[in-house]
């Protein structure tokens, strides 16, 4: 499938890494596709990126990924998602699924960081009712990079993955490709308003990769 | 231990009924004590509760409840707690440990109720500011109220209680409590602060009742 990625840091090239090693054909959208070397986190620089995947996916800009996605991921940080759907011409892209992975986090008044989504504010919400033509789908959120690509890498057994969207078939499309990164546990928390619940767990999250020093973590739903 | 319970709904009558069962000598505080049958919910009535318990635990007035326990317990709905406690007399309860097992739940909206937690908005964290002669311990305001005194009742294995306060020594007091219930696998998130964590993490709670049409669920954190 041709997927477009929206946004090159941990989570973008981790999500691209892994899909285009499924096979998939990935461009990988940064905000200056000439800065390979500047752009540089945990994952490594741009560049470095490109040379793990080889010939197998590109970096280009936002509106290169977001035309060449018959599938679109969110994977900016939450602040600015808006502003970089936007740079990607994310109205004009047609009828897509966008896989929303995004949260909105200030870090500026230190740790663990504040968690702004609320009962008012949902990201995933204020993206669907922002670009109707795009099938929003919420996922992947409550995790870390490392965690959405590899759910077995936590040792501690099964954990469970949500998601939440308007569309059914966008859902099962998605649910399609997280099942293809390993994940067994898939809980449908229901339409885009139900993603909020998702956003604010994450206050939770910090906590947890606060007091346990690890990014290696999720829960399992136990009934 | 004299336990004094502020609130006599679901959660106040279980946590009473279970904590009487264990041998403490625990009174349950109401508005109005004089509506033995009035107050009526899916627990029954109070004077139906108050068969159940024999001559194990009372009911009395809020400032009964406060004066009497040693530790104190916040059943009361969230919106009602700082009103409730001030009623309680709790500012000259003296230094005591009070569990807030509260949430602030707007159900005027429709199904899933609006959780009002924010990261602006911290109930604990209120109720810590109001009553600094208290030593508050946010705990079980992350499962129903069944699930609270019986976590076994889940078939699907071992689950989380998360906890959160100032006092090392009223966590630690709280948490023998906790393991006379049941659980196991109790996780504390550090100070009052991190309550939000677990008050905000109710919005995904919610939806979970909601997708799997069942209060006996929890999670399990897994590393």
């Amino acid at each position: 499938m041709k997927i477009g990625i929206i946004g090159s840091g941990v989570v973008g090239q981790t999500l691209g890494k892994k899909l285009a090693e499924l096979g998939h054909d990935v461009v990988l959208g940064t905000r200056d596709p000439g800065k390979l070397d500047e752009k540089k986190n945990m994952a490594g620089s741009l560049r470095e990126w490109l040379a793990q995947v080889k010939d197998k996916a590109r970096v280009a800009t936002f509106a290169e990924a977001a035309s060449h996605g018959e599938l679109l991921v969110n994977a900016t940080h939450g602040q600015v998602s808006l502003a970089a759907l936007e740079m990607a011409g994310a109205a004009k892209a047609g009828s897509k699924t966008l896989i929303d992975a995004a949260n909105e986090l200030d870090f500026s008044r230190g740790m663990p960081p504040a968690v702004l989504a609320s009962q008012e504010r949902c990201l995933a919400e204020k993206i669907q009712a922002a670009f109707p033509n795009l099938k929003v789908v919420k996922t992947l959120n409550t995790i870390a990079a490392t965690v959405m690509v590899d759910p077995k890498a936590l040792q501690g057994g099964d954990h469970t993955l949500f998601m939440a969207g308007d569309d059914q078939a966008a859902k099962a499309q998605v649910a399609g490709l997280l099942k293809a990164f390993g994940w067994t546990d898939i809980l449908d928390l229901g339409n885009i308003a139900q993603a909020r619940g998702m956003e604010m767990y994450l206050a939770l999250w910090v906590r947890l990769y606060g007091s346990l020093q690890n990014g290696f973590i999720n829960v399992k739903v136990v009934r």
